[in-house]
């Protein structure tokens, strides 16, 4: 969701990227490169990240770590959560979705031994990074006409994964946008997902007017 | 979809209502009464009406109703139609849906018959006014809080169907904005649906902070 | 479901509530005050309730909450399990439908160590309690225009829960019940979800004639 | 839907069938023998039936349609409408049921010249005869375990159409008969679609205990 | 579906385009340039074409389209009809696909006034082309990375039609066409729907191995 | 899924079954029996089967058992594995195919501590076989009417869980079966189920022939 990270930033939002884990190991990276590498990323999105320090490989959707990731949304406050779309071929991604689904209720929790003041986001919404093929129908799309180069140069930014690259990934993400595009009549843009009905304050920002 | 059209309306959008047909004969009312109750209404709305003036409970979905309504829409050039929810019990109100879907498309024809010059709404959104007791899905729902007693009075101006009201209309009415409030956290919204994908520039005009 | 077990009991079902935690700690509550409330509540109600004795707030979905479970259905034989829909902001109410689910079917094993004789309830039923603002989408309603007073009334017996009532809860549940009542054509109704197809014996208890 | 036709009329529920037309040219059919044929068939059900008399292949969605069949519900008053499901391979079905839909409203209204008194079918329910391969998603199964003889008994009083049956027409409906049974844990079922939210006064009738 | 089109009578099946319209008048072309430019279009697909010879734009749901349709399916013998997606803005799409429905039905008749011998196409298929930014959801997709350039050729085969691709068309279909290709591990594919449930000989011709 | 299973292996796939648990305790079985009488099945179906030996009705998922399976999985090195349908009344099945979902991704990871070389099944498929009374709405169906028999015997095969069978489930096997043969118009099929989009590189093997 990086073109809708980068417009919402401009857009006056702040917005903050929590990795859950350092993302190591893969086949070609290592701790140093890939903390490198995001750093880079994020700066290309123009946005600030925090590493939680869950192990790679072996996300648990347990109390210890729903807990964890609680007392770090009480220090970030956000009123909104972007998680991964929870049906994936990623054991991982299931599994910090789950996480985040439970941490962001446990995050609001008096007379709790969490750190922090309780806070509760108040909606939470999934964006598509699955690696399950799936047909996608999102709940609605963010144009990302004017920020798609700037989602592609941060995945670009991840080097060591160069491999992954080759095999069309980026091709596939440039692919996925323009469809996505293409629905809502602009050139490029973002699904999104909610279990909750959207409500809206007017259609301002509707897109209208196709291409 | 009242509320909604108050709101618009106060936002700045041009609303135009067309009532496809004068809605008479009914059990206790007459084209007069029905005419100035729905003028009545629409100044209680905020907004200006007109009469298409198909044939009440016979309205036939032909390419002679559309292009009555291209015309009507070449002139007032929307961007966007509010049309029924394609599935209800009334008969009319599946028809219009029908004429108007196709008629949008026939309004951007050149080289046609219909007078005015080609115009293209670009968006059709539906409203669920229908007779059928569904369990609505909806793509998306708009906060009337402000506007739910300009929704309730313009319904109350149709004096002549005071049975109807009677019967308990009204109140089912504000029970179904009461529900789809407590769906996106305000105390009253309205529901629409849109079979193509919906775009957004933005999230300002998201309801996320809830009640 | 309150209307719902209220009109149950008063058709001669037998219906038992199981708490599957005390309840406690709440912002406002103690374990003392929610066990007399909820007694209270009960008897509102006019069945009977056990309390099953998981940890609030850090329910987990394993091994030995489902034999604790088990070992209870054992002991009330019920033919019918109604739990809380699957899909929710709540872990706890999450935690506890996977339990329930899996409780069912370890009720009916021979040759195991919970202690009991076996028994497998027929049917699992899933209420919407959730704290997610879903559109629900209901297999089937049942009509609570005779029970709806006692409903709230057992809500209400919650006063250490007074903020959370302050807060628009009581009237949050009084419009979904007349929303789904104008689905039905009754004042108001309760929905329930079924993963499987319902079966009838015939139609003499179909909610036909309108309102 | 013959095995709930039986059920309801034993159960005391007046039960009439409408053909909308006589059903004829067949390949080996004639008006003549069809008639006896599906008197014959009424017979086994235990119910009467009537002929509309719109002609056979060219069943057209217009207003004289819609209310030659308004004018019939008015004659007999019927609490529910069992109609063809919408999606079908039949191009008489789908008509049909366009106009039933319609003439369900049209029956109710007053200044009109449909003859007869004003009268409102309560209720539109769909079951599946479509001569497309749906995967067929009932909001409701009718236990007809007790009927399925009779069921079948109607359908081969059509010996006129006896080549349909012998290319598996009997065996196809009592697959699909099997496979619903199997899924409300009955012997037979019967599967039927409702557009509206099915409402219940209980759940007496509600199959619970399985085979 | 031109792609599937190429790779369908590569692989030796029978496939012929029927055009329901003339296509014309559309803003720059006329009937002899247009059909010009179909014809080069049907020789870059590498098959034959005819036109049914409806009036563009007023294209209309009647017996008469029917049994003219149903009379050339008699002649071409389908075993499988494609035609387009049953929704869509496009007023002639849509009754196009109501003719093409009910025409296989009628074509299948005995003792009827449709001229040749009765023929019963076995299935029909959705193609999607609809003027509504749908989010297509597909029951398959036939790989077309081997054909991706006939389609795109014979596309743009129609230069009277040139303001309508520099408008973006052209770009659109393939972002469509590589978006779904992503969805099954090709480089392109087209979507298809059925109402029907898919059957399948075998799994040899399942796209498996990924890019 | 026994009738795909002899159909696959007799068109020349490799098909190996993986017992993920002894399958005991059961109320008249031993290990002994049963391992005798799955012994027996797979020579009925013609193909290998292995046990892994996860504990039967305590089936868990975690990380070792995810491992466990991954291990296998780079043993055997399957294109597509197919796993029970998601939604289950049985808490092992529920928890087999989140350890299947997962172990298929796990296996290709490198730097692992899993035995054996990478390997990554390109597919996962769902088969229905569910202790819940779901109506299964398939991606699509394998035509089995040449290898019901097989299918039928191999279930027959389990001698010691002869009362399962004088219950009906032999009965209901076949019932189901023969259902979604009339939607695909064979003698007999069984469903599949796929997260991701079905890609085919012709229609060559697509049941189009009607019985």
């Amino acid at each position: 969701m990086g073109g809708t990270i980068v417009k919402l930033a401009r857009q006056g939002h702040r917005v903050h990227l929590v990795d859950m884990t350092n993302g190591e190991p893969t086949p070609h990276g290592s701790p140093e490169i890939r903390a490198r590498e995001s750093a880079e990323a994020a700066k290309v999105l123009g946005v600030e990240r925090t590493v939680l320090g869950l192990k790679n490989r072996e996300v648990v959707h347990d109390l210890e770590s729903r807990h964890k990731l609680a007392a770090l949304l009480r220090v970030h406050r956000p009123s909104i959560l972007f998680v991964p779309y929870p049906t994936d071929a990623h054991p991982d991604h299931v599994a910090v979705t789950r996480i985040a689904e439970d941490a962001r209720f446990d995050a609001k929790l008096t007379k709790s031994a969490i750190p922090g003041e309780p806070w509760s986001p108040k909606r939470i919404i999934y964006y598509f990074c699955t690696h399950l093929r799936l047909n996608f129908s999102p709940t609605f799309c963010i144009d990302i006409s004017d920020t798609i180069e700037q989602k592609m140069a941060s995945i670009h930014c991840y080097r060591s994964q160069g491999l992954v690259m080759e095999s069309g990934l980026g091709e596939m993400v440039r692919s996925v946008a323009a469809y996505f595009g293409t629905r809502i009549a602009t050139r490029y843009a973002e699904p999104f997902y909610s279990h909750e009905v959207i409500g809206l304050n007017g259609i301002d920002q509707l897109v209208v007017e196709g291409r």
